[in-house]
């Protein structure tokens, strides 16, 4: 196939230049499998739908497998002139069956076959999202579990705030990935959408049998309106921002084991074969990975920003502006998987240095706020509290020393409610002990969200 | 309350040109009722805890509801040096209740109660988004009803391509909204949060009932982790993403708008009452009103970008970054409820040239596509029906003619297969029908669409 | 003036909602001070060239001022029916004068009108801001002539690096806010530009005299194409895009004052007046001001986002999309403003921890670069150097010392090169005195950078 | 060299899925000319500075040579085991000469390393696009000239406005893309810098003399801060910035093509060798080349997005992230270039349909402004006559007519001014020709305006 299958009206070939310029194949030959998958399924409801006979349709599929085949084994050229996956898997049918491909193109457009292609593509790397995060969540369970009564300072503002437990730190991280498995799985209902069949944009003249190709294809179901279904990425761009938004849940994990590697955290230590030296200062031990991924969160709000740009304001159907959509998928996909799999094996890798993390708790007057809190239960109203112990963390402050690290009588300066009693409610342990309301960092609720989370990964659907 | 509630450490004042800086309380004052209604529900449930005496809560509910009506009445005095309207409300109630203004903030931290605040205001505005969406199609459903027989050109790549019916084309409107509301109410899930309780970032050490805040402010769960409920804006993010999506479809629709409106294609007139004219040019009736939805699709956009940014790369918990969340989100609402509100008003009032559709559809040699499958029916495999409709068209764009203005003899020059009964067959009213495939523009199928549209739209839950 | 201008061919007033959707005084009238002076210039203009009567000109100046003096003291309602600040102030004007105001808007349209109020505004923003940045500028270089001697941690991949002054990583920031010092300036040769008489689109039919509206309004020149004139808002997208790379700078001097600020790092310590408390944690002391310019960060991206969509594939001339830039445009210059109007309060009330700052170099290994350099002194290839001092720190880790702290024999099992003479070598002092190569940290380096940069602040063009 | 440069301390050997997700050879390879220039030029500057011998240096410089060659005749294996371009050189480098392959990597590091490479390339990137600038403007003044009394209708709001010159509406796009010159001309300025020498982030210990390499490599400067030389990439966010700038430009000038060519306007034809057909539709002719340039839009502002992302909020001084940068920039490169190479091509086959235009220019009452002036010439106030130039249109609205073919007697309906010279003055030439003030459409203007673009095109500074 020389001629484009377009050419009839055409007095002038194509400049080898536009045919450089609107070639897509080196971004979309990716999607062979799903342009043959869809291919095959059109013609099986060819022929049952008595469009072309079986025999054609058995040729056809034949056919098809052997083009895969040939793909597979790295033995297909791909070409420029050829446009996209589409034209390269039509052109080289019609080589093997110069009779009956041309059928195969009945009843559809390349606008629904392209649609049809990146929803099946789109459908299967979602699964296989959703998949990576269950493991990642996994990892992270299996890190809190193995750390459960490690304490650590909580930090707002980056100033240390209130001890929690390092296991109850990484349960945030549980709860950010696992909305995004939701996220991504609220989204695949609107993927999971078969739009063949709508041909150009106005439906088809064949008695086509849609309810076949869609079950064929293991689509939820098809589309309702033949126009939107082939002027439609919305499902894409849905992609797009759960991608983004899980890229901000991995650049703030990214920030912390950055922070945390550093010699004035020093609250973990990446493992050897995670991290990377410099060529020129010989004692560095520099955290690339969390530093790549956080610098990926550009790449994937980039991709967005673009396919948001794209679709603004074009009109219906199909606009071959629509044909830059597949890099910055495609990009998404590769990234966010990538991220995921390198933090499945890194994060298990993991060095906690428990003792740095406790010692940090200690300092910085991480119990001011239990101070108060032990005021009010000696019956002051919160905020009189909040000022005592406030001045008291001054007091503190200007003698170089933790409150707990105060006498009874200088205590007692702030608040003649302060008994001996205050020292061991003070004590971290207690802190953390004490903050048992439903969410808290007390060492029981955080078992038992572990628990949970153990319980929600060990089931099929989650 | 002159003094800040967190002056005890602090030697010096706060500078008033940080307290301007700092101040939220120009765009977070439009919170007061979700404050309020957040803080009238944690005293009740810290009198039922036995935290506050019933005594006690009955005087802080009261005192919230007289604060509220002076804010309605316009009463109520806003200052930068009271930062955000946490602590004007908090202010103003300890100068009604000098004594037990103070109890109210047990137990809980500004970090927890504006994430209350702006989720109770948020799944509200997406509840009346959800509602807007849902006259909005059905206006758009009585306005292809209204139309459900006129004829228009169908475009791709704004290029004539095949007839389609006008009422099909703006069902294609209709699956896309349908889409957005069904995406808002996804994300829904995720706002419908009750993070209150989650105190500044590790919970609280009193005897809290989160249960009870949940029923009474009527969320459908409670966070599970406290660090993760007050670094959380995952579900503002969410819902910019759908704004932002959904703003592509009015920038769509807008331009089809505009362009319909303009005197080349004049297929509508927009209402005088939602154009406006120029100041220079008398004649001119301008599509303002789609244009600036058009526009507006930047500053959703922007809103999102400028969201995914600030949340890039924060460590946990609570940062002050995440104050500016609230202007790309109240701004975000208020274009999306104005830009329905405009449209559900304008959409009824166009008029629409259906004369001029299709005139328009009679030319440019839509029909191709359907001499193609003519052929076809006649036994010619489609590549090559598709090569001689092209060569017909090619022919016919010489003289100046359509292909149903050509002689039989002219048609049968490119296949012998033509005879009479082609013209009839190329008819934009038959062409229309043919198009029967599930999906396509028949008017039976559009007729169908629309009454399961009806049907969808009358049903109190969609 | 109770009708629309532009009335002439409509029979139905505009609906209330379209003015409210469609009006843009909220935001446009700060330009009310720049549609005045365009207005004034422009009525001389017409006098000047025969077009009016000098008494008209006259009177319509004199009411231009009373207008912008009414506007000054508060006295002048705005309203939506009317639009924006060009129908307010003309509606003014009719009162004032009902028999002349009408002659002003001779040979111009609100096209080109608004085109010279925004490039008044931004170009007088503009020098402002250049100004600011020359203030905080100074400071940044008065902080590092106070700090001079001051070493501290260079950090690559937030691992400690090498020694460096605090001085030269302070002087680092002053080189990129004298970048965007210089790309504001060369912006603003593409909005020094005078638009006017570019009439709606097409020029106009007057014998007006651009030269002299160029003149009275000080611009440097005035555009060549009428059409460019009124559709061109890249003067505005060029702001914004150097506005935010001006705060990406922001955003990494704040997230380093964040980091210092913590006690983890403990480099320096905010004045209290620029800092705010926790209302539950009285020993907070939260860096907001930086929290909140990196946070503001996010806005300013948003901002250049959401015009470029606006103006993205915008057909030839002016489109009301075009309404939307202000917005972007005004909260980006009042944001940028901030900044840096806060910034140059604060910086310089920072308390520097030098003795924090140079215990932290102490520490890390920061001399294992120097020690492979001394080895090449001693006649090693660079990369056979730096393979023995990796050794040599990974030897340290394990006995927990540093390479200072190492004993001759120690150091010698690595290399038989090594003498007495490496112990001074591997100061802190000397290694940083050592970096004498343009541009690297040694302090007579830094000294003379300092001088160079007062001496540029100190010349009036800068 | 198959240990990593920088193993000496690691007891673990860096993980294979990690050298796979930290690789960035695919990527950076491009810049093995710019990576061999600098390694070469800082050879020659170690020798002159008596750091190397005049033997190594210059058996350096051949091994470089050679290693180039290589590349170039596709003889070199890439491998992500490497990492980076800097690391393949080095190491082929190594094999060649193991002696003193080591050396040249003395007093500097990958830091300043790579951001010599991003300066050079991008400075040769930005001269190419601005001589490709100045072609494609040669390309528009040439079809400006060729068309120079075409007349059409000007638009705003999409909505025929008055009559304009073609060439005078390309003349606009002229102006623009002349911004764009001058913009990545003022940007080069900041590229035009020469960092090599800054080492890691401190400067470096050696005696070496920058002034040199500055001179060799051909900057214009040497950077003046170790520490910003390494962690700056404002050069390559300011590229972006023009780059999207451009591309609005671009997506403009498409959106346009694209309207002309469709079937409503059909002001233009594109030429065969530039569109392309549809595998279904016989008689559609797409202007795809026009639309993925408008789509390409996308891609640059997301590309932009993207490394502002990557900046934000990054500590000084280089961090891993800072490796992202270069997929958005080679990209923008590429897509900047092709859009322009096949523009250039393009846009001097499109087919003007001069007597359409024309035609279209007569409808749509474009003369209503012109009556309006004519009434201004016979003494009413410019409002005044602009309200009866309204209800004019108003009237022949009615009736079906354009004005100027109203009778005198209706014409006088309105005003009793009118007379018989209103109809001479209502032609579209005249129109045209007293359009005349300074950038108006008036040919005698527009003539000038291409004399004066041919001859600033013709310098060779431009």
């Amino acid at each position: 196939m020389k001629e484009k299958p377009w050419a009839g009206r055409f007095s002038e070939k194509t400049d080898t230049s536009v045919e450089a310029f609107t070639s897509s194949i080196q971004v979309d030959k990716r999607l062979y499998v799903h342009d043959i998958e869809g291919s095959s399924a059109h013609a099986r409801m060819l022929a049952k739908a008595g469009i072309i006979t079986d025999d054609d349709a058995a040729a056809l599929i034949q056919g098809l497998g052997e083009i895969k085949r040939e793909i597979e084994r790295g033995k297909f050229v791909f070409d420029d002139k050829l446009e996209d996956i589409h034209m390269h898997v039509e052109s080289a049918l019609t080589q093997k069956l110069p009779k009956i491909a041309a059928k195969l193109h009945t009843a559809r457009s390349r606008n629904d076959q392209v649609a049809v292609d990146v929803r099946l593509y789109l459908k299967e790397q979602i699964q296989l999202i959703i998949g990576h995060l269950k493991s990642f969540r996994r990892v992270i369970v299996k890190l809190a579990k193995a750390n459960l009564e490690v304490i650590m300072p909580g930090y707002t503002h980056l100033q240390r705030a209130q001890p929690v437990l390092l296991s109850h730190h990484l349960m945030a991280y549980y709860e950010m990935f696992s909305r995004d498995a939701e996220r991504f799985k609220d989204g695949l209902k609107r993927v999971d959408v078969n739009p063949l069949g709508s041909a150009a944009l106005a439906g088809t003249t064949y008695p086509i049998e849609r309810e076949f190709t869609t079950e064929q294809l293991h689509f939820a179901r098809m589309s309702g309106n033949s126009i939107d279904a082939v002027s439609d990425r919305d499902f894409i761009m849905e992609f797009l921002a759960a991608a983004s938004i899980c890229m901000v849940h991995f650049s703030r994990m990214s920030e912390e084991l950055i922070l945390w590697s550093s010699s004035e955290f020093a609250f973990i230590e990446l493992p050897d074969a995670f991290a990377t030296g410099s060529s020129i200062m010989p004692q560095k031990k520099n955290p690339d990975v969390p530093e790549l991924i956080r610098g990926k969160t550009g790449r994937v709000f980039g991709n967005l920003m673009a396919l948001l740009t794209i679709m603004k304001a074009l009109p219906l159907a199909y606009n071959r502006d629509m044909q830059e959509d597949k890099e910055p998928l495609f990009d998404t996909v590769d990234t966010l998987k990538a991220c995921l799999e390198i933090s499945i094996k890194m994060l298990p890798k993991i060095t906690v240095k428990a003792e740095r993390m406790a010692q940090a708790a200690q300092g910085g007057f991480l119990n001011a706020t239990d101070l108060a809190d032990y005021l009010v239960t000696k019956g002051l109203p919160f905020r009189d509290a909040h000022g005592c112990a406030g001045k008291a963390v001054g007091y503190a402050l200007g003698c170089g020393k933790e409150l707990h690290e105060l006498s009874l009588e200088e205590m007692r300066t702030f608040s003649n409610l302060i008994g001996e009693d205050v020292f061991p409610f003070l004590t971290l342990e207690k802190m953390i002990e004490r903050r048992k309301s439903h969410g808290g960092t007390a060492g029981r609720n955080v078992a038992a969200a572990v628990k949970a989370a153990e319980k929600a990964l060990s089931e099929t659907e989650s």
